[in-house]
C-alpha cells in the first residue's frame, strides 16, 4: 500500500491561498484525504471561519489520540519582497517555499499523513481525532474554540492532544512545549488637575503619579521563576500624553503595560496587585487612576508525565535529540485545548514563520511524519 | 493747560487692531502725542515688528527715568464669544472693554499721559525715556530686545526703568514685581533596544529608564525658596511613546519637563544636574538619553532698594496699600531690561488679560496715571 507523502501534501496545502479567514480549499483537500481513510468528518464552521473535525474509530473510546493544527496563514506582507511564489510550493535547495510552509501546513500534512497511514496499516484498538482550524492566526474566537464547543455538545472527547505547531528554535527535536505563560495587558489612565507649569501647587500632575506608579511596577520582581516556568515579566510598552504646551501641566496621562506570567500568578491575582498599587499612588498624589485590564490568556501547564514522555521518546528515537520541555513563547491554540485534555506541542523548526520567503526543509517534513507515526504506534502499543 | 486724559488715550489705543505683529496705528498715535510734548522719537523697527523709542531731555543724562510697555495684543480667541466689540473700547458699568484693555494699552496710556503732563507742567532736570514695543506677545525677539540693542548702539541709557505691565492679582496697588524666576524646558529622548514584550531580557526598555528618571527628578526638592523667591518647581509636562503594539517594547520614549527656578540656581547648574541624573539612569538601565535644554530666561532680581521704595511710597500714597515686592508670575520684557538697568514692574489688576471680554476698570486707569505721575515727581524731586 503506497504511503501518504507528507511533502506532496504540504505542497498541495501551500497552493491553497488560505489567509485567515479564507479556507482556500485546504480543509476540503484534507477532508477528502481523511474520508478516504475512513475518518468521519464534520465541518464545524462558525462566524465566517471554516474548521474540520475528523474522527477514526469509535466515538467516546477511552484511548483517543488527538492532533490539532491550523491551515490558515498570515498575510504575505510585501508580496514584491518574495523571491518565490508565496502560494507556489516550489522547492529549491532542499527547501519548500510558501506562506504557511512552516506555520503550519507542513505540521498538518505530517500528522494527517501519519494518521492516515497508521489507521490504514495498523488499525488500533482506539480512536484518532484530528481538529484542524482555519482561525488560528486571526482572532481565534471561532477556530479551535468552536471545534471544542461542538465536541462538548456532541460528547466527542480526546484523551490527549498533540498540537503540531513549530516548536524547535534552531534544530529539529530540540524543544516541545508543555505549557505557556499567561499574558495580561493593563491600560492606565491617570486623571489629575490641569494647570500652569509655573504654579504646580495649584495643579495635580498626573504624570508625576504615573511615573511613580510605573517605576514601582517595573522594578518589582514578580517571582524568580517556578518549576517549569521562567520568571514572570512586566514591560511598560507605551506612555502617552500628547501635551504640546511646555507651560501646561496636563489633566490626563495614559500608560499600557504587558505582563507575561507563570503559574505563581493568575490574571486575577495580578489585577488585584495592579489595582492596589494604583490606589496607593493615587492616595499619595491625589490622582484618580482608571485601570482597564485584558487577560489574553492564563498560564497553563501539562506537567511532565505520560504524554510528554511519549513524545520525548519518539523524538529522541528519530532525531537523537531529547527535547526540552519548555513553557516559553507566544500563544497557540494549546491554550484552549488544555481545558479539554492533557496537551503538548511538538513540531519542526519555525525560524521563517510569518516572514517573507517562509520555507520548510523538505527532510524535516518527512522526519516530522516519522516522529508522529512513532508517537501513534507507541501510544496505542 | 489741559491734562492728558489716560482713559481717552486707552480708548484710542484699543481701537487700533494691533494683534502681534500688526502695529495697527498704535505707535503712530503715541509718537504724535509724544512729539507734541517735545519727545524725540525714533521708530526702531526690526524683523517685521514696530517699536518706538522716545526721549525727553538730554541724551545721556545721569538721571534718566525709563518706562517700558507694549501695544501689541494677543489674538481674540473666538470672536463670536465676545459680548463687546474687541476693538471698540466701549464703556459699560465703569469698565472699558477691548483686547489689550488691561494688557497693556491702559498701562502704556497711563505712563505716556503721566510723562507728557510731567514734562509739560514741571520740566525736570533730567531725562525720560519711553520704550514701547509691538512684539511682547509674540516671540519678543525683535521688540524690547531690538530697542535695547539700538539704545546701546546709540549710547542711549536709562538709569532705572518701570515696566507698566499689570501686576496686581486682585486689588489695585497690591503687588509690584522686582524679579522673576527663570524658566527652562528639557526634552529627553531615551533610546533603548526594541524587542518582544514576552522576552524583555532581550530588549532594553527605554520606558523603564524614563519613568525612573522622571520620578527621581519630579520628587527632588530643588530648594525651599530664597529671600525674595518662592521655591523652584519642576513639572513633567508630557511623556510620549506612540507605540500601538502591546506585545512590543519600543525602541524610544520621549519626555519634556519645565523648571521654574529661583536665584539658588542657574540654567547652567540645572542643566548639569539634569545631565548627571540622566547619566546615572542610563548607566543603570543601559539606555542612551539625549537631552535638549532650552533656557527661556534666567532668574533675575532688582533687590529691594531705591527704585522699589520709590514705587511703593507712591502706590501707598495713592491707594493706601503697600505693594508686596513679588517675584512670581510668567515672563515679561523686564527679563531683557534687567540687563540694562534696575527694573521694577507695576501696573493695574490683570484679571481679564488674554481672555474674551478683556476689560479695565476706568477708575484704575486714572489711578494708575496718578501713581506714575507721583513716581516721576518723587524721582526728580
Amino acid at each position: 500500500m503506497p504511503q501518504t507523502d507528507p511533502e506532496a501534501l504540504t505542497a498541495a496545502l501551500v497552493c491553497c491561498a488560505s489567509v485567515t479567514p479564507e479556507e482556500g480549499g485546504a480543509l476540503v483537500l484534507l477532508q477528502d484525504l481523511l474520508e478516504g481513510a475512513g475518518f468521519a468528518c464534520t465541518r464545524v464552521d462558525r462566524g465566517g471561519v471554516s474548521n474540520l473535525f475528523a474522527r477514526w474509530g469509535d466515538k467516546g473510546h477511552a484511548r483517543t489520540f488527538g492532533f490539532n493544527g491550523h491551515t490558515d496563514v498570515v498575510p504575505l506582507g510585501d508580496p514584491a519582497a518574495w523571491t518565490m511564489p508565496p502560494f507556489g510550493a516550489e522547492v529549491k535547495d532542499g527547501f519548500l517555499y510558501g506562506r504557511g510552509a512552516t506555520d503550519m501546513k507542513s505540521g498538518v500534512a505530517a500528522f494527517a499523513a501519519a494518521a492516515v497511514d497508521f489507521v490504514t496499516e495498523t488499525p488500533p484498538d482506539g480512536a484518532l481525532i484530528l481538529t484542524i482550524t482555519g482561525d488560528e492566526e486571526g482572532d481565534a474566537t471561532d477556530g479551535t474554540v468552536a471545534l471544542l464547543d461542538w465536541m462538548e455538545a456532541e460528547q466527542e472527547a480526546m484523551s490527549v492532544c498533540l498540537v503540531g505547531e513549530p516548536t524547535c528554535p534552531d534544530n529539529m527535536g530540540q524543544m516541545m512545549k508543555i505549557g505557556r505563560r499567561g499574558s495580561l495587558n493593563a491600560h492606565f489612565t491617570v486623571q489629575g488637575v490641569q494647570g500652569h507649569a509655573a504654579y504646580p501647587h495649584r495643579a495635580v500632575n498626573p504624570l508625576h503619579a504615573l511615573v511613580r506608579l510605573m517605576d514601582r511596577l517595573a522594578s518589582h520582581e514578580l517571582d524568580g521563576g517556578t518549576d517549569h516556568f521562567d520568571a514572570s515579566t512586566l514591560a511598560v510598552v507605551t506612555i502617552d500624553t500628547g501635551n504640546p504646551a511646555t507651560n501646561v501641566i496636563p489633566a490626563e496621562a495614559r500608560a499600557t503595560l504587558n505582563i507575561r506570567f507563570n503559574d505563581a500568578h493568575s490574571g486575577a491575582s495580578l489585577s488585584g496587585w495592579l489595582q492596589d498599587e494604583a490606589a496607593k499612588v493615587d492616595a499619595a498624589f491625589g490622582t484618580t487612576t482608571d485601570l482597564k485590564i485584558r487577560i489574553s490568556g492564563e498560564s497553563f501547564l501539562t506537567p511532565p508525565g505520560p504524554l510528554s514522555d511519549l513524545i520525548a521518546r519518539a523524538v529522541e528515537a528519530e532525531t537523537g535529540v531529547v527535547p526540552e520541555a519548555s513553557t516559553t513563547g507566544g500563544t497557540s491554540d494549546a491554550r484552549f485545548v488544555k481545558n479539554h485534555c492533557p496537551v503538548v506541542e511538538f513540531g519542526l523548526v519555525g525560524r521563517t514563520m510569518h516572514q517573507v520567503d517562509e520555507r520548510v526543509e523538505v527532510d524535516q517534513i518527512h522526519q516530522l511524519k516519522r516522529i508522529y507515526s512513532r508517537i501513534l504506534h507507541d501510544y496505542f502499543a
